[in-house]
């Protein structure tokens, strides 16, 4: 099981449902998921399952987290320390609207829908009424909440000359500086707000992402949306981390996403880090990063190595066989040269181990790239920060001066988001910027 | 469980290992699958899984099938009877040499790789040379074979004046006709040769796809790429039906696969129909059909359900309760007008009911379109019939010219191909045509 896959306390799975007296509809769709008898620990409805609570721990990762329901609400949002789900589609917003009321109650709209898209309702009560559109779209129906979770941010953009907001933007929310080798195609930029969507299908992120934008309809409309993948747990029931579309595991070095006083220390803002309204929010990097696959196809697997900086089959540090072994960047080979090389991938995000970051990419295959007629695919780089200057353009600084692995990839696409602190019950997205 | 997703004879899962020894990869592979003790009767392996054999049979659904294998060789190629796996990679290639000979050994060292590719292997044996570059592209090493399947066809360009081929040419295998209403980009259509990969995991198919085309350096080029998916097992531990992106069950009306006698009368080719080498096989017409969601999301619940001639809930025809009940074209309302309107897509398809294919389409998602910016969103219509003509072609006729349903959709990608029937163990793909 990979770090990141490690349950936290912030959002426990299934952990609302635990609190209230089950409906029919709950048992339903909670008998439809297979893990549950061991999340509840095998009393409420084990006998549903059989004797499936006896089963050996080694068959528990087996189990599909269908009916598993991350929380909405809460201290933070989810979908930023959630363990990362198989599937996302990334969306980012461009407002139409020039009065701020109207943002205020598009968020509200979106609070509303968001609360029933993640756990497995049809949004609104317009679904059987034969002389009405009805209100939700209706994809997903019958399917399971499948862990989905959306994740709400505003661009630097939002707080331009239109809403009055400028005052109230964060220091640090600007465009990203130019990066060395940067190719970005506006296109892939940018955005006045953005909404991530994850879930343990597809279909299921996408129905959130493409009802969020029916609801925006008069609103905001679809600037970019870019769709990203993991694999599965049915094909990965140990929960390895997973591989990028170089072959290489990603996301070993992460932060520990149960520890709170690392989350704290890494990702979330404190009331002390900048305005108010964005204490228990953290700052979203998203890059867009295609990958020349055909390039490093034909690289030997020392050099694949030696960009990485770890090995392909273990996903270990160069010279270690453990895929958590620290990266220690002083071992040196026989002839004294480091086997960690100091412009390898691994050692430049490294650096001097002080500065983390929260990374939750997703690999992207959206058919041929229409210049080179060549496979575009590749990461949509996504992470979360307390500081965007001390983490996230310091660490790509040094990556985009002397990484082994430009070579390899072009940044198509990039944007950053300040993420709005966790929504109450009661409350909305945003309310602590526009209530 | 959906009419699709019964199991059928030709392929039985895991088949192809009850008649060997197991070794111990085959077993810790197979150990991966949760499902497998009901596969194998819960004889050999079944202690590992504690009690599961004696689940109630309502939890068997819920089981992933990550580590089932489907047999690439048999007398038909996998992927068309297949019950539809969870997503799609759709590749087109053209070839780029002109030489006989070069397309023979490309299929050749694809029959190979596919071997390899379908049972979760890796790819070759250059994979922990450090001086060389790895045989295969790793992103799916340690990922479970996810019932992967990998389908061959050669389109009606494979038989121009370029390869000596044009006798060979099965008189139906040319483009199709112009319909009312397509509004084709060149860039989704055509091809020389196709490759359907499907599989339970994305990673797994694109990984399949991406290392075919590696292996085709020198000889063939992608021409279009399109990724599929419809809903997880874990979303939807029932197997119901896949809705489309336009909220609706498809494929219900789809014949039985295991009906052996059907599938001879719907799919298969026999050495009477044509070319001798097609006897097997199989022709596959594929269109890409973007769906004008955000006119379609306007509209009210029963001019959907009218548009389909089903109820959008249940996927029962109109005026039924029931899914699978027959569609009756003839059942009046108490004015004398049919329940399902004749126009209706359901209607217009099923005809006067004589004429039947077999459907496997996957809905797509891919960003926004560049002209009007909305969701580039729809279908990947994919059909294997065995007379283009009489089944496919006949049907679309009368569907382009009055279906309701094209009100809200637009044909952008079409493409035809002749699948080579199955590949026997030690021959290739394409060897009744090539060999």
């Amino acid at each position: 099981m990979s770090k990141q896959n490690k349950p936290m306390d912030e959002h426990i799975q299934n952990g609302s449902l635990l609190g209230k007296k089950l409906n029919r509809r709950d048992m339903l769709r909670l008998t439809g998921a297979s893990g549950l008898g061991l999340l509840l620990g095998g009393s409420a409805i084990g006998g549903i399952m059989g004797t499936r609570e006896n089963t050996p721990s080694s068959a528990v990762a087996l189990d599909n987290t269908g009916g598993d329901i991350i929380p909405f609400h809460g201290s933070h949002q989810a979908g930023i320390l959630t363990p990362a789900q198989n599937f996302l589609v990334f969306a980012a917003f461009d407002l139409t609207t020039v009065k701020l009321p109207e943002v205020r109650k598009l968020l509200e709209s979106w609070t509303t829908a968001a609360a029933s898209l993640t756990s497995g309702k049809l949004i609104g009560d317009a679904n059987d009424n034969l002389n009405l559109p009805p209100s939700d779209t209706g994809e997903a129906d019958g399917l399971q909440p499948s862990r989905c979770t959306l994740t709400f941010g505003a661009g630097p953009s939002l707080f331009d000359a239109r809403y009055g907001l400028a005052a109230l933007r964060p220091a640090q929310l600007a465009d990203l500086p130019p990066f060395a080798g940067d190719s970005l195609d506006p296109k892939w930029c940018r955005g006045d707000l953005c909404v991530q969507a994850c879930a343990d299908d597809l279909q299921v992120a996408f129905h959130a992402i493409r009802n969020l934008a029916r609801i925006a309809r008069g609103i905001a409309v679809l600037r970019w949306t870019q769709e990203g993948f993991q694999r599965t747990g049915a094909a990965d029931p140990k929960g390895s981390t997973p591989r990028n579309l170089l072959g290489f595991k990603d996301g070993t070095g992460n932060p520990e996403v149960s520890d709170n006083a690392e989350m704290d220390r890494v990702v979330w803002n404190s009331s002390s880090d900048g305005p108010a309204w964005m204490a228990g929010g953290t700052y979203m990097a998203v890059r867009r990063v295609r990958l020349r696959i055909e390039v490093w196809d034909r690289s030997s697997l020392s050099d694949q190595e030696a960009t990485f900086g770890r090995h392909r089959k273990t996903g270990a540090p160069i010279g270690a066989t453990d895929e958590f072994a620290e990266l220690d960047l002083k071992v040196q080979d026989k002839s004294g040269k480091p086997l960690v090389p100091p412009d390898s991938h691994s050692a430049l995000a490294h650096g001097d181990g002080t500065v983390k970051m929260l990374r939750r990419s997703y690999s992207y295959s959206s058919g041929l790239d229409p210049v080179t007629g060549q496979l575009d695919a590749g990461l949509l780089f996504i992470s979360f920060q307390r500081d965007l200057l001390k983490q996230f353009i310091a660490t790509q600084q040094r990556l985009a001066a002397s990484d082994r692995l430009n070579e390899y990839m072009v940044h198509t696409g990039s944007a950053v988001f300040a993420c709005f602190p966790g929504i109450r019950e009661g409350g909305y997205i945003g309310q602590s910027l526009l209530g």
